[in-house]
Formats: C-alpha cells, structure tokens, sequence
C-alpha cells in the first residue's frame, strides 16, 4: 500500500530517515494494549528512537519507565525526566556509573543496573557507596540491581542452572546501597528463528528458563524476584506472559525487514523509512544516495541475518519501493544486496525507477538507523513534518586530558 | 608493538576513538610523498575523517585540495575555508547542489562535480544556472565537471569503451556554466583483491582503463582532460602512476584491517584504534562495549568483506589486543567476530583479559568508525590528549516542511 506520505516524501531532500506518525501510535498502542492485556509493566528500550519525543508518548501510553543500553542514553533521558530507567548494560566503570547515579539522584529519579558478575558488581558498590540512591516513592533509598541471565545469545548473563546466580544475589544482598531487584534477559537469538513459529519457542524457552533462575533464587530464601525479559521478536510472538513481571522491547515502535521476514510484521507495519533518490544506474544495479552511513551495514540484529542465503540478489540491507511506482514489479519491492559508505546497490530487474526518481526504503534494522541520523523527520497524517532529535549519540570528547 | 599511548588509554573512559598522532603523521607524509615522488597531485578523500584539523594538515602537506561524497561534508569543508573541493558523487537534487554553489561562491573556492549520465548533468546545468562559479585564480567562471568512469566496481560511472562518455564530455561542453575538468574512477572492488599482488592487478588495469577512455576523448577532439583516480589499496599499492595526474585516497591517513590484510600496511602503521572494556566473559567470548554503534557492521569497505572465510572466528569486524598484554596470545591480537548495537563479541581461546580490563581494536573499516562518534581523541606523543570534532554528521532536520 502506497503510504499517505508519499507526497511529502517526493519533495524531501534525500536521504532522510522518514518516520509515519500513524504507523509509531499504532505500533505504541499495540505493544502497550498487549502488556495490559497480559497484566505486565512495558518497560520499551530507548536505543531504539533515542528520541525525548517518542519516550514522552510512550510513558504517557503507560509504559512504566524506560530501558537503555550506554551511559549516554540513560543521561540523556534522565535530564529529559524520565522517573524510572533500567540500564541493561553490565558496566565495569566507576566514573561513567557515578555520572549516572549523580544525575538520576539530582532528578530524584530511579535507576536500575544489571550485573552478571562480581567485579561489575563491585564497580557498582564503589560508585554507590560515593552516590547515595534518592529515596524514592517506595521509601528505598538503594539502587536497584538486576542479575543478567543468560537465555541462549551467549553474550552476557549468567546460566540460570549455575551456582554464580544465587551467589550473585547474596553478594548484591550484602552491599549496602544496593537492592536486589530482579533478573533480566534478552534473548536476541530469536532474529535468527527464521520464523514466527521458532521465535515462539524461543520465547517460550525463556520463559522457562526465567522460571528456572526464579524458583531457585526463591530456594534460597530470596522474595520472588521481579523477572524482566525483552526483544521485539518474542514480545510480538508470545501468546502468554504467565511468570512475567516486565518486558523491555524496544524495535516494536518502529519495526523494519526483520520483523517482516520472521513473519511479525506486514509491510503496512514499519513506522521508520529511508526516502532516497537513484543517483545512477548500471546494468544490474539502480545506485541509490543512502549508504551504510544512512542505512548501516547490519543484516540484522546481534549479526545475526537471518537465513543466510546462497542467493546473492537476497535483500540483506533492506527493501526499496519507487515512489512512484509504475511497473507491476514496484510493488514487491528491489533487494538491497551491497553498500558503499554513500551508495546502496539495488537490484532494479531490467525495470525499476530511473536516476532523478525517489525511493522509499524499509532497512534491515531500524536501531542502527536512528543511530546514524541527527534528526528523524515524522510525517503527521495532516501533512505536517516535524524534524524530532536523536539524541544521546556517541563519542563525547574526552574529560580532561589526564597527562601521563 | 604496544603503542606508546597505551598507560594514556588506561585512563580513558570507553568506547573511545583514539588517533595516534604520531602514525597519522607519518601516513600522511608517506602518501604525500609517493604522490610528489611519481609526479601526481594528492587530493585526499575527506570522508574518512571528517575532520577540520585533519584537512588542515593534508593541505598544509601539499594536498591540491579535498574530494567529499556528500553535500553536507563539500559545505563544512568550504565553510572551513578549504580552497578546493572534489564532489566525487552524482548529485540529481538541484537543491542540494545550488546549496553548495553558494557556499563555494561566497568562499571563491573551486567546486569540481562528477556526472555518469545526461540526468545528473541537466539537474547540475540547472543549478549552474542560477548560481554562477566565482572567477577562480585561472580566470575560468565555469564549475568544473568530471566525467565518471567505472573501472570495474560496477556502481556508479559510464564504460570506458561506451558511446555515452564522449557524448557526455560534449553535452558538458554545450553547458555554458559548466567545463569539462577530466575523468574520474575509484577501484574499489580493490578491496576484495586478496592480496597486494592482486590489488597491484586492479590499479594497473585502472590505469589502462583510464587511459583508453582519455584517449577516445582526444580523438574526438577534446583537450586531454585530468585524469583523477582514487582508492587507498591502489595507491599504496601501485608502482607508478603513469597516465594519472592525481589521486584521491582517503582511509590512508588512518588505515584499519584491510589494509592489513592486504599486506599493503603492518599492524604498526594503523592509526585510528577503538579503546573498549571487557564488560563481561563466557565460555567463548570477551564481551566488550564496543558494538556497531561504535565500530559499524562493515567488514570492508563497499561490501566486500576480504577473502570470506568458513572460519565463524575469523577477525570480521576487528582484531583486538589487550592494553597490558600478559599471555603470550595476546600479542596476536583476539578476533572479533559478532557485534550487537553496543556490543563486540572477542574470542578469548581460553586466555584473554578479564572483565573490567582494556583492549585496543583494529577496526575493519575505520572511515565508518569516524563517523560514528561525535570526537577523535587524538593522542600526541608528549601524552597530550586533544578532541577533535567530526564534522559533516548526516541527517540534519529537514527543511521549511513542505505542507502538501
């Protein structure tokens, strides 16, 4: 279907990261009504938009507070005053934890860490012990820390068959300005199911597992941990989140060819594009102006593309519709198959637009794409354009430069 | 060889992007020199830096000029006073090139564009139009146009043997704005030569192409125009220059995987490394915070990731080395073979640096690691650290929205 945008989108210099203020509030709305429905907290994880505005829209939606991976993320929302943010990234360093403790304490706000060993761990106390928690609405006055658990990524996390989980829980028990607040998990690995059936069981699995590091910290005398899990595949796959306290997903505000590969989304779903013009065109190829410095090089979440294909003309960066479709081949869309920094190669199939022509682009992975941009512009059903900051973008200069 | 910034980089807080001030130095100096050496003018790709202070030292070096690929990088480096510019990229949105005319004019600066076909040449004859080129020291008012040519890569530019280029070449000439200023390839596909020899092989045939094309020109009557070529493997790589009047390398000034393995540069010649933390450690894998948020997915440039190999622990998206090198594997550097948004995955073999230690990483494609980060951190031999801002980051909010 040819979004009301297209328009707009014709007149836009390119290339612009577009986002479609209809698609963002249903796909918001749908994850939220699916959390309610379900009787868990929606924690969405801001690494997704990095926008002030879209975590507003969340928070006001219901969501109970957000969730972000680098330290620059969670100061960014947190002088945005955002009350409540997990950072679910375990983090071995004393002075960027005290940037944040010092910020969510000045905004009497909450901050959530994960550890997933001891010397995180005692980072973690070092830098509490310097910065006291503020006394938040429940009266605790000690940051909340959750156990990373590892559910099948092998990227962070602790099995929840070994013995380090309980040990973990003790020693956080024993810092004095730290509380134990639950255990956490992505499984990541569900990119790769290939469909929405394997993304199912993987959900599933998790659950399960969750359940596992659960029971066995009860054992051990612990209050029945909060569990905490999240991914955009699992969150849109589950049928149920029975033992389920929280999720965090955090791509199902915009979606993108992933989601439609593994049979989550339709291409009526994605909120997020990349409008790009053809700059030129060989036999093969219609060259476009979005490279891997718009787009990004990722196949996939984690690198994890999914179905690795021997078919070299597989849309492994992205799909890309003309905006002015004419040919009966416009509507199934052009494979991205290759990126410079400034150029994607797209296969045009002896049709497809010509140089001059715009194109509209569903990339492999929205995340990335955010990440990449200064500005989202968001295209309201009315006709207006707004042009929505990304913030909490990387590499600062350094602190004062410590001589050696 | 451990680098001397190394009790330096201990301090710092990660990720963070670290140039050895001493080896930019001395990459600078050896492409400068072979281009003075064989005869040629150097005008180095500003893409790969980005950066204000960098171009000054190319300039000051002896460099003609600068070559960009986007409108945003020609306008911050005219705006930063840079006298001559290259925009190796077709441009068919009149708006974006009248925005650089502009600027060029109001600076006086010369602005050379590159055309591949009658579209691009009619949206740049129209902005032409209605912003004429400052008279420039040679007394020509006309912009500059380089003819693309497309020697093997298969993404932009016209076929040297092709009836399109002297038709182009002439319908420049009919542009009363406009004069042709030569023609203009890049090997990229040099990339996935394998090896020095193999690359050797590409820069060669270039240069053939190169010359078939200048020659079909003069039969047909034209001035032999400026032959431009420009990739770093091949002008590290070439033994003479013969033919070629300048080249626009870029990624030379700070090198990365590629070019190592390539066997065009050793592991002491790169000067652009990702300092990261292990952030934690499983049974395979050193998890460190640097992912492709910092690092980018690229395994290459352009797509073309070198030799690719059954090997899963294969060095696909950079080869570290810890900063206090302790086991004997440790000077062979650990492969980094997976990234998530704001993680690395390191195989560790069984050694390898604890959580909470610190690694350098060799990047795949450092030209995509620049524009990731706000700053360089620039690192002088006498353990000064400077920040360097990046310039030219895309994505700016769109302008005055078009209500439809």
């Amino acid at each position: 279907m040819t979004p009301p945008w297209t328009p707009l989108a014709l007149r836009l210099e390119t290339p612009a990261v577009l986002v479609d203020q209809t698609r963002l509030d249903a796909n918001l709305r749908h994850m939220q009504g699916k959390a309610q429905t379900q009787g868990v907290a929606l924690r969405p994880h801001a690494k997704s938009h990095k926008s002030g505005q879209i975590a507003r829209l969340q928070l006001a939606a219901g969501a109970v507070g957000l969730t972000v991976a680098t330290v620059e993320e969670a100061c960014a929302f947190l002088a945005a005053g955002v009350p409540s943010v997990t950072m679910a990234y375990p983090q071995p360093q004393v002075a960027r934890l005290e940037r944040c403790m010092a910020l969510a304490a000045a905004k009497a706000a909450e901050l959530l860490f994960v550890v997933d060993g001891l010397l995180v761990l005692t980072a973690l106390a070092e830098a509490a012990a310097k910065h006291p928690c503020p006394a938040l609405t429940d009266g605790d006055s000690r940051w909340g820390v959750f156990l990373k658990v590892d559910v099948g990524l092998g990227r962070c996390g602790v099995a929840p068959e070994s013995g380090v989980l309980v040990e973990l829980a003790r020693a956080v028990s024993r810092c004095a300005g730290l509380r134990f607040a639950g255990i956490l998990s992505h499984a990541g690995h569900a990119y790769a199911a290939g469909d929405a059936q394997g993304v199912r069981a993987i959900a599933g699995d998790e659950i399960l597992k969750m359940a596992l590091a659960r029971m066995r910290l009860q054992d051990a005398g612990f209050h029945p941990p909060v569990v905490s899990v999240g991914a955009t595949p699992t969150a849109l796959a589950a049928e149920s989140f029975a033992g389920v306290q929280e999720i965090r997903p955090g791509n199902y505000i915009f979606l993108d060819l992933q989601a439609v590969r593994l049979g989550l989304a339709t291409l009526d779903d994605p909120a997020l594009w990349v409008v790009a013009t053809v700059v030129s065109r060989n036999w093969k190829y219609c060259i476009l102006d979005a490279g891997s410095k718009t787009l990004s090089s990722d196949a996939g979440p984690h690198g994890l593309a999914l179905a690795p294909s021997p078919d070299e003309d597989a849309p492994r960066h992205g799909l890309a519709f003309p905006l002015h479709p004419e040919s009966p081949g416009d509507a199934e869309g052009y494979p991205i198959v290759k990126l410079s920094e400034e150029h994607a190669f797209m296969v045009h199939h002896g049709i497809g637009p010509r140089v001059g022509e715009k194109v509209r682009i569903l990339p492999a992975h929205a995340c990335s794409v955010t990440n990449l941009t200064e500005h989202l512009t968001v295209a309201f059903p009315d006709g207006r354009l707004e042009s929505w900051p990304v913030l909490a973008r990387p590499g600062r200069p350094a602190a004062a430069p410590p001589a050696i």
